[in-house]
Formats: structure tokens, sequence, C-alpha cells
């Protein structure tokens, strides 16, 4: 531990929009119910490039600098006196969203809609892309062997995906679309793949995107461009499945995409918003209604990690192929340029100087 | 039965939009899974009176007279030879959506969402307005001897209720909004008490109705107009119940009313929207969705007639006060003009002639 | 706060099998997410009793010196640090279940089922039956002005028939078998009338018991004798029904009653199981199964503080009733010996010497 | 058609106990709603060889000749004057269950509960291992050419694994334990892992039933014996997957295993009983309740052939392995004979002379 004291806790800080430094901050001192984690892996989300080029998202702004980065895992170096399910030297993935309150939200098993939750890289919290970082105990899980800390920080791309599924009713022999083969796209495919999802269609805009949802199960892919019809879009859908899919995973935020998604679904089924679109958008809400297509919402996730565990390590889920950059934390500037630039799909950053492995 | 074959079989017949005609029809034959009723009661829905103004409602378009009226109820005068269940003289109420094929919406419990189902005056779908109706004995439900025709009639609006806060989830200690104190909203209030609600605040513009609502148990009326901005109406049903209402019930069908119900639901709430509104409006969808607040519609019912009569008889739920005129089938111009214009609440057809009781 | 230190804090105290004591403990002081309560009423449950009679309940067994009492309201006294909800003055109703941990149970909502909660009057823990006692803010509700603090301490029982009814998914229209009429068959009478119940019979081998249920609102009493044969029982239940139950719950633990309850839910129904039996019972279980009649257990409850205060303060269930006998808090053991004796529904202890009102 | 009508209907006909004959019978003629199917592939399932070797499960007695068979699949002969959605040549996969009456619990969605509802082989209904045989065409699902007619009889048996997954809640990371690796243990194995579960045990007391289900999916294996002390057992399988499971499939009907399954599930988790044990057993009962493990039958099966259809179509589920003999039609005595000395898992009858294919 005093080695521990003596480094530097280099960090990946926002201070406005367009400033992003790799500088020295404290090492943090856990407190009796958290930990103090050497940091491994940590993915890059779209939502930190947002924050780095925009400086907020929607009401979440960027006051004072900001330490990036919610999609972790990391070594247990310090444990807070009353922890007792962790010890030093466990690998553990980290939830970044740890509710501060016992409120109503969290006694009814819905922690993620508490309102003073504490969040990684959301205003005003700290994220974990550093050396060090400390957190609530009871939000990391420890990893087993046959899991590396890469597919640990792919919990979080990850678990939104189960919670999507989960909220948009996927079962056995569902037919799912999925709109839009970004990241959050491929990890709902994956997830519906696994939770017995009999074929699945994505759609996106560009070609690269649905080759690699093709390459990671996607039974269908749709094509579209800015100026398609949603309309058309669906009888699109239904044609390449035989029959409306039960269920749409909107990813992409788009007004026409969410249109699609609505006319496309079948009556009695489920549009799941996982992309986050303009505050008012217009909808065809009566041809949902009438149809009892049901619109939910899916806000991060909760009660995920200990699924995501168990379908890593019996290898029901094969995360690893998201990862296509790594960079060392020093270079964070470097990787947060690949994801704007949306290079590949997952990118990496290793701040573990000893140990850059997966 | 001879005599009723005698019988002339008045009804109240749509020809075109505006051209309502009370004319002598034949007395239908009931096929084997059928029973011939003899109309007692029949309530004026506004889908009546929609269809005689404008002649069609969305995609359902009127292009051969059809007979009006869904909201009904009469004694079995002929029994088709494979039904068991029912006898001559049975009084019943009759659900008017009859699903014609065992589709997958069928199998499921879901029927109402069979795209093939017949369904009493929505074209090309006769209804029964009438002295003597045919309706499948499957969708006929005894009446117990302390029900009456009405309340058995005023089942069908009661259904949309139970439907809907089904849909909505309303449960013990629920806080509901319910948007419109028309009749819809009304049976809705009445329904989302006795499932328990706590506490229900119910909105309109008009102040007559609000006062009616207020005798039926609403605990906060909150008078609208047309300009009021939706996000200061949500605060002010907050400052209401204290704090925002678990469910929102939309009867309206206005943009500015689902917008308010999406804005006023407590996160992890359902709006349940009841009321049609345009093909296409404009909502804060990502309001909803980042808070999971579910949107859900209500296509009619389904499965609703058997507990509709275990509340009326075992007296938990009391609609008499909804029926506020009665007309002979005689005068059934006069009656729809009443409807038309917004008087009372329900507008009861009385459509036996030796029987005009309650 | 100076005036509470110098007060004693008498206490019943369970010192072994029929050791019942009051006797003065030291005032304890509250820590940071804690507060300290000056007692108000606290009934008397039948746990406490039988504590009282055996020092154990199963594998709970009394070791040490416990006080006893889990059903109770009071006023905060004095505030922990870090509480924000309440402050000194605030009546407040108490949950007496408490978890310890954040574990897989608590963060799924269902933190009744954590292994290591803290529960009052259940050993190691001790119960509020005293006059100063400190709990955990997040577990004190405060009760509005119209709530008495009776009502506030009656919630507890109150909460078994809200889990009671909602695990055994009692809604609207619902037909209620209730096997026992004591003080939780009667809050599970009351809750399911709340909940939509159309018609509720309840079976009890004494008669005043039933009358006390008739009174409460039950549709139907059946008298039980401990020779009657389980599936006669049944089609008793079915013939006062006219059709079998869509729902029994079972508060007797009794294994005929168990059976009976079995055969007399209808098909696709569900017995919920209140009453605690014997380690092994034998029931008709390939009954059960054949006709999917779920069988649910009900441990206490979670979530159901906030839905029972708006329900007593919305008057929509009414549970002064059954308070039938009170006693100040120094007459402890006349108040025990009451209860035990079955003599009225429910013993209340008054706490507060300066107001022993209800 | 006229080559089908001279064609004599060689049928598997049980006389009485022990007296299974393979005689000639009437083609019969398919009503409005019927079509006429020529048997291509049954398989023999544990109640035909019951109904033979007993004649009777349950209260279910063979009072008169019956044709067995209920897992079954064959091609359209002729079609009905009201079915629209089959056509001669068809290929379909045959529900044996179609209830006869709109009753609540079909109108509810669960059909499987209606008591007058028709099921193949169950008297006094006859079944389907025969040449020709005619079934309502609303229980006729048309395979697709990717799924053999084995694959569409094997439906039956792969639907019971369906319901008992679902009514279970079988979901993403679940752990599973299976009692019994018989047929419907094995099928219930595969759609456990089809939905995402993470680890499933399966206990047998017969190694070569554990082999099958190692090489079909099962993560870990335990043997059991007679006398082996079910909570021994449940600890067990907690050390083999590290934690309680969340499910338990009881598939064996023997009441050491319920009460195992009981012992070893996690709390709030569900014990699904799918196998058929003696009218009355002793299970610990209060174990299961104050730890909230829900006990749900499992009966048949209801919407289930849609998804089964999909989920092989899709190569999601492979039951091909499940067949281990295959006999001809005329041959049915030697079937049966191997089925009932347990020999390997799934013994099919060929019933097209021309084609016996899989």
């Amino acid at each position: 531990v005093a080695s521990v004291m003596a480094e530097e806790n280099l960090s990946v800080v926002l201070h406005a929009p367009g400033d992003l430094r790799v500088e020295k901050r404290p090492i943090p001192e856990p407190g009796p119910n958290e930990v103090l984690l050497q940091m491994h892996s940590v993915g890059i989300c779209g939502s930190d490039v947002h924050y780095w080029q925009h400086g907020r998202i929607g009401e979440y702004v960027v006051t004072k600098p900001m330490v990036l980065g919610h999609e972790a895992s990391g070594r247990v170096v310090k444990v807070g006196s009353a922890v007792k399910h962790l010890e030093v030297g466990d690998r553990v993935a980290i939830e970044p969203g740890a509710p501060r309150e016992m409120d109503e939200f969290f006694k009814n098993g819905r922690y993620n809609l508490s309102p003073t939750i504490f969040f990684c890289a959301t205003p005003p919290d700290d994220g974990n892309l550093c050396r060090y970082y400390k957190h609530s105990a009871n939000f990391c899980y420890k990893l087993p062997d046959n899991v590396t800390f890469e597919e640990g920080a792919l919990i979080e791309p990850l678990s939104v995906g189960i919670h999507a599924c989960r909220r948009a009713g996927v079962t056995l022999g569902s037919t799912v679309l999925i709109c839009g083969a970004g990241p959050i796209g491929l990890v709902s495919l994956l997830v519906a793949k696994a939770m017995g999802a009999s074929q699945v269609v994505i759609t996106d805009m560009i070609p690269e995107r649905l080759t690699m949802a093709k390459e990671l199960g996607a039974d269908f892919q749709l094509k579209v461009k800015s100026d398609d019809e949603p309309q058309h879009l669906a009888k699109s859908v239904e044609e390449q499945l035989g029959a409306r899919p039960h269920v749409a995973i909107e990813c992409s935020g788009v007004e026409s995409s969410v249109q699609t998604a609505i006319y496309a679904t079948r009556s009695g089924g489920v549009v799941a918003l996982v992309g986050v679109g303009p505050q008012m958008v217009t909808v065809p809400l009566s041809n949902a209604a009438l149809r009892e297509v049901d619109i939910r919402g899916v806000f991060r996730y909760c009660n995920t990690w200990p699924m995501a565990i168990a379908m890593l390590a019996s290898g029901k889920v094969n995360v690893k192929p998201l990862v296509t950059h790594r960079f060392p934390l020093e270079q964070a500037a470097q990787a947060f340029e690949t994801t704007r630039q949306g290079l590949g799909i997952k990118v990496m950053l290793k701040c573990d100087q000893k140990d850059q492995k997966p």
C-alpha cells in the first residue's frame, strides 16, 4: 500500500469542451464501504466523447474539471473497514452507478432511476479513466479467473444490452429489430441471441457496421438512408422476417428510426428506446396505441453485473471481438480521437503500466 | 319465437355521414354458436356520433349502411344449436368484439388485437342499436338478478376503464392522473378507485365535467385551458398530490395532454393512452425514456366482462350515476343529438317497448 | 434532548421462556443514519407471545435477553447526522426489517429475503416495546396528520396483508378464500377488498372471529372443525361463491387448511401461504401442479409502508376496529396475557406516559 | 384424395391394459375447421406406455379402445371448407391439445387449463399413432422446409420444456437444477440453455442418462440414489454451482426429489413441477414459504408451437440427437417394448410407408 501512495495517479480530465488533459491527481482514500482500485481497462463510450466535444449531455453540464470513463475494471489495492466480500488482489468489474440514498426506487429494485445516484463521469461525479479510483464496494463485482479485465470493462455496455432486451421482453423465439449497429446495437444483438431470439434484423447507414453485425450473428441486415420512408422500411423488415418482429430495440435516437420501430413492431409487442434523441420527437403514437405496441425507455441498467459475469464465465456471450483498438492511458488523446472518428467498435484504454494485456 | 318473428326489427342505421335513419330490418337467424337477443338498453358512444358526423374513424370507413351501437344488453330469445351456457330468457351483457379466428393474439389471451375480429358498429360490422340482434354466444354474459340491463350496457365503457387501469398497472396506493373527464375518464376514475388507487387527479376544460368527477370520487380536479403549458400543468399535478403520480391515463387524445401526462408521471411509472389522437404527435419521448416512464396503448379491452359483472354484482363499482338521459329507440335522432351536444354523460336508448326501466 | 437522556427507558424484555420482565435499559444513541424515537404505540403480535412462551420460533432461538415488539410507531426525538428526510418531532411508523447489506435481494427490490436483515424482536435483534428506541431512518416513515399513532403501528400487520394479497395476485373482481380469521386473516380481508376483490370467503373454527370478519366486510363465513374433510370444505367454498375462488390466502399454517386451500383454488390461481406450519406437511401437490395452481410463500413484506400510509390517509382502509385492548407499557404482563388468551383482536401497548391516546 | 380413401388406416389401438393392437380403422372425414393428415412421424411418450401397462393415468381411465400417440407430424391430404391457412401438401406439426370451448381459460390465453379440451390419446380422445388422422386446423402448424417431420413431432416434448422453463422464469444468467434426465429433463435442459441459463445441474439415478445430458450441454451432473438425503443433495448442488440455483425444474415426480428441489432453490426462486407424483406428498412447505420459493405446476403447454418452430428453423435448439430408435408403424409392439425397457431416449414410429426418412 505504501508503494501505491507513492505513485502518481494519472487521470484523463475534461476541463472544458475540447479541453481534455492527461494529468496527475491525488490518489483517493477509500471510505469504510469503499475499495481503492488500481484501474486496468477502461473503454471509451460515445458519451465520453460527447462531453469532450460539447461539455454537456442534455441537462448534465460539465462546470468543473471531471475525470472521464465509466466502462471499467481493475484490481483491489485497498479495502474499506466495513467491506466484507472483497480483498486486496481481487479483480473486479465496476458498476458505475451506485445509489446514494435508499429511496423508493432503490427499495423497489430500480435503483437506476434514483435521482441522486452517483454515476461515473456524469457531472459532477468523476469517472475512472485513471490509475487509481475508489468506488462503493457493493458495486464492484469479483471476476472469475476465466473472465479478462477487458471483458469486465465491457460488462458496462453489455449491461445496456441486457437491460434493453429485458425491458423489451425478448424471450425464446422472439424476432427482433435492432435500429443502429453501433456498440449498443451490437451488444443488444449479442444479448437478444443469448436470450433465445430466433431472428434479428439490424439496420444502419454504414455498410461496415452491418458487416460486423453479420459476423456477430445478425440474421438480416438492412441498409438505411436518411431519407428512407419509415413505413417503407417497416415493410422491408416484415418481408425479411416473414412477419413483423415481436420487439424493436431503437439504438440510434433518430426520429425517423423511432417511427420505423413503431410501424415495424407486431401488435402487442414492444419498442425499447435506448438511443437518446432530441427533446421533442414526432411519432405515430396512435399507430402504437391502437395496436398496443408498448414504448419503453431504457435508462442505463440495474441488477445486470451478476448475470453478465455468469454469461461471460460460461462462454454464452462473446464480447471480445468488440475491442478493436487499444491505447495506453498516456495516449488517451489519440484514443479519444479514434473513437470520435468512429473507427472500429470499442477503443480500450490500458491503465496499468505493468499489465497491458486484455 | 313465433311472436318474435312476426315483430319488426327497428334499427338505427347510418347510411352516410349525417344520414342516420331509424328503419326496419329483418330479424336475423342465429347460427349454431349464436344467440338471438331482444335488445333492452344501448348506450351511445362518442364513436357512434363520430361515424354519424364523419362517416369514418381513421381507416374505418362506412361504405354501406351500418347499424350503430355497441354498449348493449338484452334478453335471449333464441339459442343456437351448439350453445350450452345460455337459455331463452337469460338477461345478458354483450361484449361487442368477438374474434373470428384463433390466431396468435386469441391464443395468447389478447384477442382484442386480432385483426379480423368482429366488432359491433365498426365498418363493415353492424352494431346492436335495434330491437333484435344476434351475437356469438361466447361473448354474451349472463347478468345476475341484482345487475340491471343498463348496468349491463355500461359494462362496455367500464371495460375500457378496466383495461386502461390494468394496462397502467394501477394497484393499492397508486396515485393516478386522469386526463379528460368525459365518460371514459369517469369510468377510469371509478375503476382506479376500485383497484385501490389512493388519490386521483382529473383534468378537463369544462367545469361541469370536473364537478361530476368530484361527485364520483376524484380527489383533485384540475381545470385546464387549451394554451396551458404542459410542464406547468405537470407541476400543478405534482403539487396537488405532493408527489408525481405513479400512473397517468390519457383519455383526451389531445397532443398537449399527452405531453402533460408524460411530464407529470413519476419515474418508472406508466402513461396509458386511451384517447385516440391524430396520426402523428410531437411528444417529449426522451423525457419518458430517460425516466423509464412506459407508454402503453389501450385498444378496447379483453377479458373484462366477468370481472365487471363481479364488481357490479357486489356493489364495488357504481355506474348508475353515469346515465343522465334516456330515450326510446324510436327517438334515436334526438338521443344522438343530445350526445353530440355533449349534454350529460351517458345517453341510453331503450330498445324494448314493453320494458323501458333501467 | 437533555430531558430525554435523563429519563429512564422502560423496556419489555424476554429473558427466557416464560420469563418476561419490564425493566430499565439505557437509552440508545442513534448513529449517523439513525433516529432515536420516543415510542408511542406498539401492538402485540402472535410471534411475541410465541417467543415468550417457547423462547424460539423455528430456528430463531432467544439465547440472551431480547426486547420484544415490532408493530410500532413513535416520535422522532433525535436525528443522526446523515439523516435528511426526518426531523425532531416527526411522527413515524417503523418498518421493523432494515437490511444490513446491499446484497442481491436488496438490489432486486426483495430485501425481506436478505439473510442478514435486522428485524425487531427476532433473535438476536431487539424490538421496540420500550420508551426509547433507535432505528434506521430509511425505514421510518413520516405519518400524515390524519393518521394516528395506532394506525401507524398497525401498518406492520397490514403490510403482511398487503404483501400476501400482492403475492397472491388479488385484483379487480377476484374472488378470495382466506383461511383463518385471526389478525392476519382480517388484514388480508381488508386489503383484498381494497384491491378490488369482489367476494371473500373466510374460514375459522371460532364463531366470534367469523362474526368480526363479517363486520369487517367478509361476504361469506365458513365455520370449520378440525376433522372436516379438506375436499368437502373446498366444495363448500365453491358453493358459496358459485365458482372456485381465484385466490386462497392461507393464514393458519394448519396442514388440513393448506390442503383445503389447494383443493379450493381455481385452475391457474394462487395459494399464498402466510401462516407458518410445521417443517414437513403432506399436501395434494399434484392436484395443484396439474391445474397450475401456484403455491407462493409470504415472508414478512417489503415496500409496503408508503402504500399503506396512502391507504390510511385516504381512508380507503379502516384498521381502527382491529384495536380491542389497550394497556400502558407498565402493564405489559397483563397485555401479553390478554393476547395469549386470544381475547379480542389486537392488543396495543401505550409507551408514552404523557400521551396514551390512539 | 381418391387414392387416400382407398387406403387402409392402420392404427395403434389400446383395448385394455396390456392389450395393444395394430389394426385397421376407417379414415376419418375432416369437418369444416379440420384437416386430414397423412401421419409421418409419431414419438412414443411415457404416458403412452403407462396407458398400455395400466389402462389409466390418475383419473383418466381407458374405458373403450383408444388410439395412442400425441407427439406427431404429418402432411395435409384434405382441407376442411372453412380452413384458410393450410393446403394439401403442407407439412405440419400437430399440437395435440385443442380447446373445445371458449371458456375463461381459453380467453385468458391459458387454454391448456380448459377442462373440456380435446387431447390426443387422453381418454376418451383418440391419438394419432395411425396412417390418417384429422385434427383442428388451428392447432396444426406448417413446418418450414428446413425442419424435418421428426423435429416436428419432437415439438411436443420440447413444448413441455418450453412451458416449464417459461413458468420457472428461466432467463439470462439463470442457474438451473433439473431433477431427472429422462426425455423431459433433457428437453428442459436444451430450452433452459437456449433461454440464456448460464449453468445447469442435472440429476438422475442412471449414469447413462447423465452422460447423455452432458453431451446435450449440462454443465454438472449429479448421480443420486434413492436413499440420498434431500438436504444433503441440495448442498451438493450448491457446491457444484457455487451458489443455490435460481430455479429448479422437477421432472421425476418422486417425493424426495421434490424435497431436494425445494431445499436447493435460492430464496425468491421457483420450483417448477413437471413430473407427476402421487396424489399426496410430504414436502418442506414452510422452508419454501419462508424463503418465498414459489412452487409452480406445469400442465402440458400452451402457445409453444410457433416459438418452437422458430427455434428449430433457426438452429437455436437441436433436438435431433434425442431420437435413438425408429420403427415402422407396423412394428409398434416392438417400439413400445423398447420404450418400456427405457432403452435410448426417444423411439419414433414411422407412419408413412413411402417415406420413412427423419
